[in-house]
């Protein structure tokens, strides 16, 4: 794993979380630097970031609270939402079930994995599972863990959300939707749904900073009224109660003050969207559709040899013994003239 | 508990969090933002900071590891190192007992709690422990948990902390300090302790930022070689793998490469001193000796009220029906003009 | 603590489980012994034990289950009523606090410990936890745990049990009796509470059957409508759903149904009251008041050790350099003749 | 679920725990009934059983304890022996995957599931799950998790179960094996292992009681000197150590002194053979090899509704919209004439 870039020349698509910050950011965290605040979240930073994220997301009712990282987002919203014997239902490609350690079964809940190949689920996947969740000799699936977009760069569609937040009320599920690469999904070509239109269909769902420009933050935002009792106790007992909490406070603000949370994303995509598009016209397929700021062309396994002194990327899954899809990302800070090194050396292989 | 300060003229002595973090970090902040760098901790800033903390502590052997917060810092220690049955002895005022909504109990393993007046651990109370657990109808204790400062500013000397660690390695048990103001400990008038002094003592401990000048951010400390393995799978499981972890690294780094973290504290401490010395002059006892960067002077209720409407600080105790203990902390942005407003409006009194 | 008894001339004090079980209880599985029954607790005579219960109790609408011991059932009845961030308050002498290897904090809780003389916990007590607990850095109180008896033999009042539910109901705590040896205590001399009465005033509470003459079994009743959703899924995870049922709800059938229960524990009590009370009209002193079937007579060490050779009994606690207290403990099984032989031999001594 | 069977006429095939106990273990629990012993686990019974397990197991070395049932014998003996990273390879069809309310899961770890037709692992699986995790953002898969027989009926060889041990071994992986109906399978017409065969290629495995004859108990055998330690105190934390453990040690005596065990599991496997060799030549095909003392016809649906109202079984899958498989279950009390009977009824539709 340990892959330090000392060559200046080498340029990296593997993740959106390679360089800082925006400048806003770091300008906004100058500037307030020796205020006097209060910790924990208490701070009048957090407490703008709020008001103006109620403002966007157009409920003043929902609860929001900052966290570090993704995996501490999933880890503090899943164990503080079931009971012992209540499990989540994720597609197999979930964050969940692949990347984070065994962090929610640390926490005590069985994930009931769905195959999928899309990463996206549905409501039949739900019923699945459903029926054959039958007694106490088993689980009792309460929770519904999507992602968007997805682990593999997909999308949903205001149709499937909706489709699967009936399903989930119909089933007396908790809908929940990890927001990791949420910027980028609401910025992509295929979307047609909106942070409100999102709040009012899932119980909770998280809004991810760090793989969108921030440093470092998650905003947790919980609808269901059920669910909102005593969650900070939650983020003290999982350690995810930060002293300086004005650092996910200011940055949240920053984010979301004037849209530029919305212009980071649609660069990342920009960038994906120019990658996608040329390596699609030189002929390749991809494993999924491009719909975001991941993409994951097929490619020769001679074309990845010859791409790999110089950039950076994850080789994704065997195809075939000749070729094998590649992951792609792009984010806020993808410099254009990377993209299109990229694109050039590929036609000049 | 939503405190938050619109008057301009309040100074708060609550707690050493208050502030932002020192200008060098902000300027590395800055200077390094748009490098493109691996996640996870496998930047070349983590490692830097790595190097040079082997360094201040003289043994080329540790593992560190960079975490967000304090009780993050204890719950994976603690939680990683701990079979299933095994407990943990605190101090009655220890972090891990009292102020970290049950973290510690969360993963799983009891606390043996140790009534003592300073919030120090001797070995006469560790032989207590052992000998009251004598079978498996009770917990096994096997790790020592300290604080060094201590939650009520007392800091362990140099024959204190040997003679534990004798006691610890007389009788099995893993002995851990939490750090989250060592930094202040180090730079007590009364300390006789150093990094690599402690560090030959323990089997782990941590080396706190957020509350010595980063914006966030502790560093753990491994000693003992047995205590090494797999801790990344921990880190990652329990949410604390910062995807972007050179900020952690990058405050390291600037904190320990020019001797800052302990200047830091040693403005602290002057500034604790100053308090301190002052309002003993006026004759006022002090609930626990003044040692680091929190006091805890004992001062009539009439003067709680008179001082409160300028000065934020915690009422820690009940003394009497007419005296109570507060807790003054200072810290390296403490003015040291609001500490001679203080002690003259104390004098007016 | 390998302790086997090859010489028949010792006789055991040392607990109430040292015997099999009533002989109606081994006729009874004789008898039913090769009929087919539905398995995990669906058999007939589980349902005829629990509508049994439900007369003696008084309440048609309480949810009875089996379970195999104490410690099992206080896991499950904790762990399963408990969000992540609540604790439960015990008098330091309670079973979960000393004697079950940390199994509630393994499932993830803090017990809030109260100091004590008697076991017994008092309005006065749940006050001061409640009020020393007063944000979400701390863990929130919100059940109480009480044995009656006590692990030291005292035994409840009703005005002390009536005050104590009002306490509770007052501050939303759930008020939860561990009865591993209710029995005993229901036939205490100082006893004026009754099964019904109990029941009205606690939220769930379990019937001992190990220590009262079963082989094995607990009966735990859930009061508080709000507690009984999803009981079994709580059994089943934690292993305590006996796929043949039908050996626990067999014996409390017969306990239950010609009030064997109470003519074995009055056996016990009459036993300890006789060897209370010749012990102390011998001169000596108890820890406790003898209520139940434990008493705590304080002994000269000479004393103990001449008793030990003939009789089996735990050394409890040191008093003072020359003295001890000594456990005795009764049972439906203690024989009368080896009461008195006790006795005579202290007089002889 | 709730099935009571008052019809007398109805015949139960649905389990193997629906009667009680073998009338051996009956009159040795009467016959020691009143003697004192102690508890926990530390009487004679439990020692003479231990011995003789040795014997027969050929092992002196093994550690042995008896726990109630198999979900707690899971449960224990995985949660003891993984660290909270670390996860369980299991057959899609695994008790502790399908049937145990996530119990693993509630101890903190994740189960690797695998795909089998017949229920059984290869070293193959075992590769595919230790390449597919690479890194500390997943799991390490630490055991292996095998049933023997399986849930679905089919037995390992001894050339499968020895190539599965090189495979663990030579992967670093702890190997399990689920020994609920490990009567059953030794005494497979297919089987060609033995107790000290199996207890020199597993790790540790469990000899259960309760579906051979047994009240209830599971004897857990542990091979590897590392995963002996402390084990009574997993026992004790979990819940498991019964106070008049006697009664197990009592079971397991009888069961292995005089090979009661091994008899009991042939006539139940006699009883399955009869019938899967009858419905065989009716011409039914089976779901898995009919090996064990469950077997898996496929019948027409219209064939099911017919055996229902004097025969109890469960459906175990649907085959097509006019087939299923259903469960037949026999035990060490399955009289022939209801086999007889069975067969005859099916002859005659």
């Amino acid at each position: 794993m340990l892959n330090i870039q000392e060559n200046e020349k080498v340029y990296s698509f593997k993740n959106d979380y390679s360089e800082g910050t925006h400048n806003n950011i770091l300008e906004a965290l100058l500037k307030t630097n020796l205020e006097q605040q209060d910790g924990y979240g208490y701070d009048i930073y957090s407490k703008k970031a709020i008001d103006i994220l109620k403002k966007v997301i157009q409920d003043e009712e929902v609860d929001i609270h900052f966290v570090s990282g993704g995996t501490q987002a999933n880890m503090i919203v899943i164990s503080s939402l079931l009971k012992p014997h209540e499990s989540v239902i994720a597609a197999i490609q979930g964050h969940i079930n692949v990347h984070e350690a065994g962090a929610i079964e640390a926490t005590g809940h069985k994930i009931n994995i769905v195959e999928t190949k899309d990463g996206k689920l549905t409501p039949k996947d739900i019923k699945v599972v459903i029926e054959s969740h039958t007694d106490e000799h088993m689980v009792r699936p309460k929770m519904v863990f999507i992602s968007n977009s997805t682990e593999i760069g997909t999308v949903y569609t205001k149709k499937e959300l909706e489709e699967l937040s009936i399903s989930c009320k119909t089933n007396g599920l908790i809908l929940y939707m990890d927001g990791a690469r949420l910027g980028s999904a609401l910025c992509s070509k295929n979307n047609n749904l909106s942070l409100p239109k999102i709040s009012k269909m899932v119980d909770v769902f998280y809004i991810g900073g760090t793989k969108n420009g921030a440093l470092l933050g998650e905003a947790i935002v919980i609808n269901n009224p059920m669910l909102k009792q005593d969650f900070r106790f939650f983020l003290k007992q999982k350690g995810a109660l930060l002293a300086k909490g004005r650092i996910l406070g200011i940055q949240f603000y920053e984010l979301f003050k004037d849209e530029l949370y919305f212009k980071l994303a649609k660069h990342a995509n920009e960038m994906a969207d120019k990658l996608g598009g040329e390596i699609g016209k030189q002929g390749y397929q991809f494993l999924t559709p491009c719909e975001s700021n991941q993409i994951f062309p097929i490619l020769p396994n001679s074309v990845i040899e010859k791409l790999s002194p110089k950039y950076l990327f994850y080789i994704w899954c065997k195809i075939d013994d000749n070729n094998s899809a590649i992951r792609l990302v792009t984010s806020w800070a993808t410099k254009e003239e990377a993209v299109d090194g990229f694109i050039n050396d590929m036609k000049g292989l």
